[in-house]
């Protein structure tokens, strides 16, 4: 069978799939997350093993020492994924629930029904630890899901497929609930995304390579954030301690995320106590600073930012510095040269706190807190399939609930138009 | 300048545009679409002027009369026009509603603000009224608006837009908030649809090939419909004369709408009564049908209807009909022939009334009510830029609050992540 076919076939039966998943009670869902966690813990050697050989292969292909541990699988990281599960169970489940019920002037009553996506396609990297999280969120949010990772962890996710599906099967529910695209051509993933009849939503993860290509090519909706070059602007009225703080831990943190702070606007009055105090502390945790020129002239032996430093996302311990003039300075660098992900400002200043948050449309504004709570666990939507700076269906972080939509349902009594 | 330049310096605009708008305040929107509204009638005879070049060159160009009647202006369809910025303006702003408020274990309070999605560019067919009836819904709900009509409007759209913008320079309101392409040159739509780092969302409206042609070419995300194949389930325990009156009116009211009906499934249990009333009832509104084998023993002089037909939009009075077993035969063959757009059961069934709303997942599902309510004033929204039958941001009638997206907004007093 040729690709194009047997793509085909996985996105139909995971259609098939999701239209009997929608149907299945939240119990049977929590029933079967709750195994599934188990049967990964159970088979903790099997997974081992399978790893091994992807290992193997990697090591082989010369893969640097971050895409290996990325890759590998240990005890422990089993138990991280069979967690998930249970914390997904423990969650509520967003579909069914009917909101904004009224009643129209000629007797009917509307109301939205939440309702799964349907089927989602998720194209990442070789992390294993993405077929599970992805596969517990989507069974929890009614969607059947079909996963293609990176070639290099084919065996990893293609054991973590099968005890899931054992348990689908256990449970009689639909195995195509959850797929893994069972070989590693390339034109797989073309082929996926040109399914739009099949498949309702595609979620990149990945380096921003990976996801232009997606979007290039796709047909079907996709959500995704190409990268997070997070700001922080430190106002004049700007508690000192506090933004030392917080920009440290914005940046340092971890520095290798989208939520970490990349650039640090400095208002003008305050630089010249401010940046020494913030270079001193940033210095001790190993993050380099490159300056405007306003900051060099404080700052006298860090290195020279350029134009292409204002967009840079480093992922890294470097910290780009600009010092401006006022508000409107820093929310215009944050318009030209932000990915609309997470900002923050540091202030005590009741109308430049407001402006902020008003003016700068980012998918996370915050005030005086860290750009590192950009996060679906911490603000509260208790897991996180990814983060969106597309703006249409979900901006920021995103949880079960934006893994649903909603239909209309009308109750009438024989109503017509006129 | 070459056409990619110039679309793109509209984008540009468009996009510096949108920042500004979102910022406006309801008052001043208001305002200024309510002097829209004045300037559209105290300047009729000037787009009467306009519209009579247009009309002049598609008689030209033998143009059919559905097309030419879709692109005349006349006194009336301008008060029209004027009388939807007066609606628009009278209507709730969705933009700055602030919801979920909540406050995390460590303090932050986490909310949600509602802000414009930024850019829309809508792709649309020769009909003047969708560039008054698109600038308004976009102007209320912040976003800038890029509008790309058929080249047969081009006129009528430029005199149209020319006498808005005004009002926009008279309010200090940034003029590219709304925009017209003012070429005619096809490829202008490609170039429109690969700037995905200025447009936010495209909206096109017309015919099913014209739709599948943007998604094709489009980085940028699109919300549209195909078609509407939309169902009525007569189920066994239907009231007669109600099942009769909606199937009539869903059918015959209006036919050429994506929301009338177009194929009606029948229980077996009540078709030998129902039927031979509703095809007396339907041949009275010049309705001909078409049916299964078994629907033709019952009403032996109909046509036969073929497996195309069941995928028919028809848009004409013309209904394919079917018998079906049970509701589960009713839902499949929805599954396998809808679009997702409008379903309704008629019965007087509460299990199958809650089988048929909680099974169907197409955007609007209703119970004894005909299929023509599936529309954005009917529902209560106030007003409608479209129907989505994409899951994705909105699935059904798009009103102001569908233009819009939320941000995470969040207050602290100096947390950290740990």
């Amino acid at each position: 069978m040729d690709i194009k076919h047997s793509v085909k076939q996985i996105a139909q039966n995971a259609q098939a799939a999701s239209r009997q998943l929608a149907r299945i009670s939240t119990i049977v869902k929590n029933k079967a997350l709750l195994q599934m966690a188990d049967e990964l813990i159970k088979n903790t050697d099997q997974l081992l093993a399978a790893n091994a050989l992807d290992i193997t292969e990697a090591k082989k292909l010369a893969l640097s020492e971050a895409m290996i541990d990325r890759l590998a699988l240990t005890k422990l990281t089993i138990e991280d994924m069979a967690r998930g599960f249970r914390e997904v169970a423990a969650l509520p489940d967003p579909t069914g629930k009917v909101s904004a019920m009224s009643r129209r002037p000629n007797g009917l009553l509307v109301g939205r029904m939440r309702i799964p996506l349907g089927v989602i396609g998720i194209i990442y990297e070789s992390r294993p630890n993405v077929t599970a999280d992805a596969s517990a969120l989507c069974l929890k949010s009614g969607n059947a899901v079909i996963l293609r990772g990176g070639s290099e962890a084919i065996n990893s996710n293609r054991a973590i497929c099968s005890l899931l599906q054992r348990v689908l099967r256990k449970n009689r529910l639909p195995v195509a609930a959850i797929q893994v695209i069972p070989t590693t051509e390339r034109e797989v993933v073309y082929e996926m995304l040109q399914l739009e009849e099949y498949i309702d939503l595609i979620i990149p993860r990945g380096g921003e390579e990976l996801i232009r290509a997606v979007v290039a090519q796709s047909k079907i909706p996709v959500i995704k954030h190409y990268k997070g070059v997070c700001h922080i602007f430190v106002d004049a009225s700007a508690d000192m301690e506090m933004a030392v703080n917080i920009c440290r831990n914005a940046k340092a943190q971890r520095p290798g995320v989208c939520n970490a702070l990349e650039t640090m606007l400095v208002h003008k009055d305050i630089a010249r106590k401010f940046l020494p105090r913030a270079a001193e502390e940033l210095s001790k945790a190993n993050v380099s600073l490159k300056g405007c020129n306003k900051t060099r002239r404080i700052l006298k032996d860090i290195a020279a930012a350029t134009e292409a430093d204002w967009y840079a996302e480093y992922l890294d311990l470097i910290l780009a510095v600009r010092i401006v003039d006022n508000i409107d300075e820093a929310i215009a660098h944050i318009e030209k040269y932000g990915s609309l992900h997470t900002e923050a400002i540091i202030t005590s200043d009741y109308t430049n706190s407001q402006r902020f948050l008003n003016e700068v449309n980012s998918s996370t504004v915050l005030v005086n807190a860290s750009t590192r709570f950009s996060d679906g666990f911490e603000l509260g939507l208790g897991a996180e399939i990814g983060i969106s700076t597309t703006k249409l269906h979900a901006f920021g972080p995103m949880g079960l609930e934006e893994l649903t939509t909603a239909k209309f349902i009308i109750y009438g009594n024989g109503q017509v138009r006129t």
